[in-house]
C-alpha cells in the first residue's frame, strides 16, 4: 500500500510502497483509512523535536489523526465489528495499567502513538486497536471527521478542564485559531457563557473566529498584551494558548490575571516565569496533551449536533508534501485533510 | 508603643516608638501582639523585593504573622470581643466583591496585607478588622500558634489543594523542611496517606522531618533529582516547593511525574521550561498564595487536635534584628516568635 | 407605606399601611422596591407549611424576590450608595460564619429570610444589608429582573451544580417548566450541551419550553415515567425536578439512571425509596435551596447577555391576592411580579 | 471442584461437587481461590433480595469477595501471570464501555457479577477476567485480605467519595461496626482529620471501633438518633450508614446536618423523606456500590502499610453454613473468610 514515509529528520517525507499491516494480537484493529489529517506536529516531527521523547526509528509512516472504516478485527474484539466507520483515538492503550483505569489515556504506561512511535495513518491502512475505535454513525465521511482525531481532541480536551474556571462573567482568552484553535473557539461556545477574546496574527483567522463564537479578536502585531490587560480589566481567568512558541507564551502568561489559569496546548518555545509573579498572584500553568477516549466521544457528539464544524481541505495522499508546505507556510485556514 | 520599623531597603529595622492605632471603622479591631513570626518574607522585603509589587511607602511596621488578644473593637463588630484570644488572616478583606463572596480571600479586590503594604505586627498592637479575627480557645498562648498565621495557612493551603492528587499509592515530594516545610510535612501525614518524601540541604532539618512524618529524605547535595527519580520511579505525583529559588524551581518541576502537578509556594527563582516539556507529559505548575480564613480555622482544629506542632524559638521585640539575622544565615530550625 | 401581610394562616394576606424600615445598624440598607416577585413559596407559606422552620411571628410582609433601588445605607455600606439599582439575594448573610467564608451564603449561620421570617419586599420599602445587594447596570429595570432573585438563582444554582454531570452525550430531564422551570431551561442551553427533556402537565408549558431551548417535550399524562425511560434508554444522568410533590418526587427518582442524580428543588411531597435501589445503581438525590451570591451575580451575567430572559406579568401591589390566586389555580406561564 | 452452591431460595446453600471452570476467551482468568469472604449480602442473596435485580438462575455458585493465585489465563492477558497472588474486583468489566473508559468500574454496561449473577469464589477455582485482578506482593496470604475485595473497596469507596467534606473541624459518623464498618473506621483515620463518630448496637463492636480511630461512639439503645445531634451540634457533615435498614436509614438521615451528606452503603430498609427537609437543609442522600478497580488498588496499598487491618475468622469451605449462620446470628466481629 501506499504510506507518507519519514526517512530521516529536516526532509520531507515520501511517498512509497510499504506492505499491509496484519493482526498481531487478539485485540488489533486493522482501519481503511478515509481521512488523515496534517498537523503542526508533523512538521515539528520532521525538525527531530520529538525524536528523544518518541524514540522513533526512521523510516517509518506519519499520521496521528485518522478516521476510517474497519477492515479486520482481532478474535477478543467486540466493540466494533468489519465495515464500521470509525474514528480512532490517537494512543492505542493497554485499558489495565492505572491511568487507563481512571480513564486518563493519554497518561497509559503502555501505550504507543501511531505517527509518532510507531506507523502511523497517512497511508491506505493503519494497525490500532479495540480501545482507540470510536463508533461513528456509518454515514459519517472519515475524511469530514479526521482532523476531531487530534486537533479536535486536544482543543476539547483543553477546554472541558477549563469548564469550572469559566463561569458567566469570566472571560477567556484563545490564542491562535487554527487548526486547533478554530475548533477550541466552538467548544467554548457550546459548553460555556464565557467572554471569548481570540488573539491571533492573521486577520483572515480572526475573521473565521467571529463566525465560530469570538465575542472579540484581537490582532497580535506587538500590542496584544496590553490589549487583553485592558479589556479584562486585569487579564483574563484562563488563557488558552495553542502557540505556546515564538513569545506566545510568555504573553499567554502575561494575559492571565490572579487566579487564574494558563493552558499550555501549542508547544516549541520556552516559558520563562519568575516564581515571584506565580506565587504573589497565585497564578497556574496547566500542561495539556491529547485528551481521553471519552473527551474524543464527547466531542463527535457535538459534531453530530453542528455545534462544532471543521473547515478542511483535502489532498490526495500523493500530495501530503504540498500540504505540510502549505502549512509551514502559514496559509491553511481550520486543517488540511489527506484523503487516500 | 514600641515596634519593627523598616526605614529604607537593604538596612536592617529599627525598633522605635509610634503612635498606637486607633479604631477607624466600625469593622476595625485592635489586637494587642501575643506573637508575631519572622519569616523569610521579612529578608525579601528588607531587600525591596516586594516593593513594586507591593508599593509599600516607607517607613512602616514589619509582621505579618501575628496572634494575639483582642484590645478594642469597632461599632459593627459581632464576631470577636474585648480579651477573646485571636490569630489573625494575614490580609483583613471587604468581605463583598466576587473573590471574597467564593471565599478566596487572598484574591481580595480590596484586601491590605499587614507588615506587607501597611503597618504589621511586630509592635505592641495592630490595626486589623473583624474579618480577619479567627478566635481561638481563651487558654492558647499566641506567641505558640502566630507561626499558623503565615508559615501555617500557607503550608496547609497548598497540602489541601493537593488532597486529590495524593491518594494512596501515590508519592509527594516536599522541597525545604524550614518554617512552612515542618508544617506542611505535618498536613500531608495529617490529610493524606501518601508516601512523603523530603528534600533539604541541611540533615538537622531532615532529621527533625522524619520525626514529623516524612518516609524518605534526601540531602539535597547536587544529586536530589536522580534521587527522586529513582526513589519515585519517574518523578513524584506532587511537589511542594518551599524553596523556588536559587535552582530548586527548575529542579522541583524536573521531580514532577507525567501528569503531576509541581506547587511553587517559596519564590524568588526563575522557572524556565520548554512548552514542550509541559504539553507533552501534561504537567501543571501551581501558584499558591497564603491561605482563605477558613484554611487557617481547619489549621488550627489540627493544632488543637495535637496533629500540628510547631517548632519555634521566641525573642523579645528588641531582638527583632537579631531573630532576621538568624533566619538569614540559615540557623533557625522551625520558626523564630517575637514577643512584644 | 403599603404591604402586603399574612395576618393569620390559611387565609389570603391583606394591603395594609406599616411603618417604613429604618437603618438599624451600620451595614444595613434600605431598598425601594420595583418589583417583587409572586413565588408557589408564598402558597405554601400562606399554608403554615413553613411556619415550623421559619418560626414565623405574624403578621408579617410577605415577598422574598426584590429588586429595586437604594434608598438608604448605614456608615459602613461601601458597595452600594444610594440610587443604585440592585436585585437582592434572598437570604442577608453575616458573612463571619463558616459558611459565609466559603461562599456558602444559604447556609449561613446567622442568616434571615426576608419574606420568610421577616417582613419582606411586597411593600414600599425592604431593610436589607449591604451583603444581599447586587448592583445593576442603571438602566435595568428592577421588575424585568425581580424574578431572577429567587425562582431565577434556585434555578441557576441547581443547573451550575449539574454542570460536572452534563458533559455531551448526557441528558438532563426538566420537571416543572413554571417560574422556576423555565428559567432552568435556559441555564441549561447557555452553560451545558446536554439533551434536554422537559416535563410538565401543562402543553403550554411545554410549547413555551421548545421555544426556551428544551429537545424534547414530555406530557405528564401518567405515562412520563416509561416515556423518559425510552427516550434515555434507561433514564436520564440529571432529573432537575422543580415540582417535586404529588407524586413527581418519586417519578423524579425513576427517571434517574444508574450513577446519575436526581435534583430536589420543588418541595412538598414525600421521597420514598428502598435502599436497595440507592445503592444497586448508586444513585444520588441533591438537595437545593436558593443559591449563592455569587450565583446570582452570574445569572445576572447570563441575563444581561440575553441567554436568560423572564416571562412575567405585573400586578400592582394591591392586586397582590389576585395575583397569589392566579399562581394557585396553575394560569401563570412564567412569572407574576408586584409593582408597588 | 467442590462448591457452596444456591439451590433455591430461603435454603441454606450446600457444598457438592462441580466441575472446574475453563478459559472461554483470551482475557479469561482462571483463581484457585484462597480466601472468600462471607457477606450480609450472601444472606439477602439466599432470601431472594437480589433475585429480580441480577435475574440469576439457581443453582450457582455463592461468593464475591475473592482472593487466591493465578491458576490458568487466556491468551491475551498481559498483566498477570499463571503463579501471581490477586485480589479481584468483584466485577469484571468489559474496558471499553463510557463507564469503562472513566474509571466507573462498578458502572460498566457490560460487566458480570460472580457470586451474584454468574458462579462465585466460595469454592475451589474462580473464573475471571484480566482486568478484575489487582497484583499483590507474592507474600500476600489470600485469606488475609479477601474482606478487602468486597467489603473493603465498598467502605474505602465511600469514604472516598467523602473527603472533600471532611476537612479538619467536620464530625463523620459511621453507622455500624461490622465488616465494612470496621474498615471504614480505618479508612477515615487514614485518609481525613476528621471527627469519627461510630454508632452501633453491640457494645464490643464499639470497642473494637474504639480501637481502629473512633472518636466518640454511641450505643444505638434509641436514643442515637439525639445523642449524635448533641454531640455535632446539629447533625454530622457526613453519615455514613453500613446497616440502611430496621430503621437506621431514617435515622441516619436525620443525624444529617444542613449541607450534609447522608451516604447509603447498607440496604434493606425504605428510606421516606419530606422533599421539604431535603430541599430546607439542602442535604444530599448518597447512593454507593462496590467501588473502581483503582479503588481496591489504593486500600491494598493502605493494607501494606498497616493502615487498615482486618479482622477476620477463617473456615473451611465445608463450614460456610456454619459461617453464614454466625453472620446472621449478629455473633461475627469482623469478617469470616472460608478457605478451600
Amino acid at each position: 500500500m501506499k504510506a507518507v514515509r519519514l526517512r530521516s529528520y529536516n526532509e520531507m517525507p515520501v511517498i512509497e510502497d510499504v506492505p499491509e499491516p496484519s493482526i498481531q494480537s487478539p485485540l488489533d484493529v486493522i482501519v481503511k483509512i478515509g481521512g488523515a489529517g496534517v498537523c503542526r506536529t508533523d512538521l515539528h516531527i520532521i525538525l527531530g523535536q520529538w525524536a528523544e521523547a518518541m524514540n522513533q526509528s526512521l523510516p517509518y509512516t506519519l499520521g496521528h489523526e485518522n478516521a476510517g472504516w474497519v477492515h479486520e478485527v482481532g478474535s477478543a474484539v467486540t466493540n466494533v465489528a468489519v465495515g464500521d466507520t470509525v474514528i480512532l483515538h490517537p494512543t492505542p492503550t493497554c485499558g489495565l495499567c492505572r491511568a487507563c483505569r481512571a480513564g486518563q489515556d493519554m497518561h497509559c504506561a503502555n501505550s504507543s502513538f501511531p505517527g509518532l512511535d510507531s506507523d502511523g495513518g497517512m497511508a491506505e491502512y493503519l494497525l490500532t486497536s479495540a480501545r482507540a475505535c470510536v463508533k461513528l454513525d456509518p454515514e459519517t465521511e472519515p475524511k469530514d471527521v479526521a482532523a476531531l482525531a487530534d486537533a479536535g481532541i486536544t482543543a476539547y480536551h483543553a477546554v472541558r478542564k477549563a469548564i469550572p474556571q469559566l463561569y458567566p462573567g469570566t472571560t477567556c482568552v484563545l490564542i491562535g485559531a487554527g487548526g486547533l484553535g478554530h475548533i477550541g473557539i466552538q467548544c467554548l461556545a457550546a459548553l460555556t457563557a464565557t467572554n471569548i477574546i481570540v488573539v491571533d496574527r492573521n486577520p483572515d483567522a480572526l475573521k473565521l473566529a467571529e463566525q465560530l463564537g469570538a465575542h472579540h479578536t484581537v490582532v497580535a502585531d506587538g500590542g496584544q498584551v496590553d490589549t487583553v490587560q485592558q479589556l479584562t480589566n486585569g487579564g483574563a481567568d484562563v488563557v488558552l494558548d495553542f502557540v505556546a512558541e515564538e513569545g506566545a507564551e510568555n504573553e499567554g502568561f502575561a494575559m492571565t490575571r490572579s487566579n487564574g489559569s494558563y493552558f499550555v496546548i501549542g508547544y516549541g518555545g520556552t516559558l520563562e516565569v519568575p516564581t515571584l509573579d506565580i506565587i504573589s498572584t497565585e497564578r497556574n500553568i496547566i500542561g495539556n496533551i491529547v485528551g481521553t477516549y471519552n473527551d474524543l466521544a464527547e466531542l463527535m457528539v457535538l459534531a453530530q449536533n453542528g455545534k462544532v464544524t471543521l473547515h478542511t481541505n483535502t489532498f490526495p495522499l500523493d500530495a501530503a508534501v504540498e500540504a505540510l508546505e502549505e502549512l509551514d507556510a502559514g496559509r491553511v485556514r481550520g486543517r488540511d485533510i489527506l484523503v487516500p
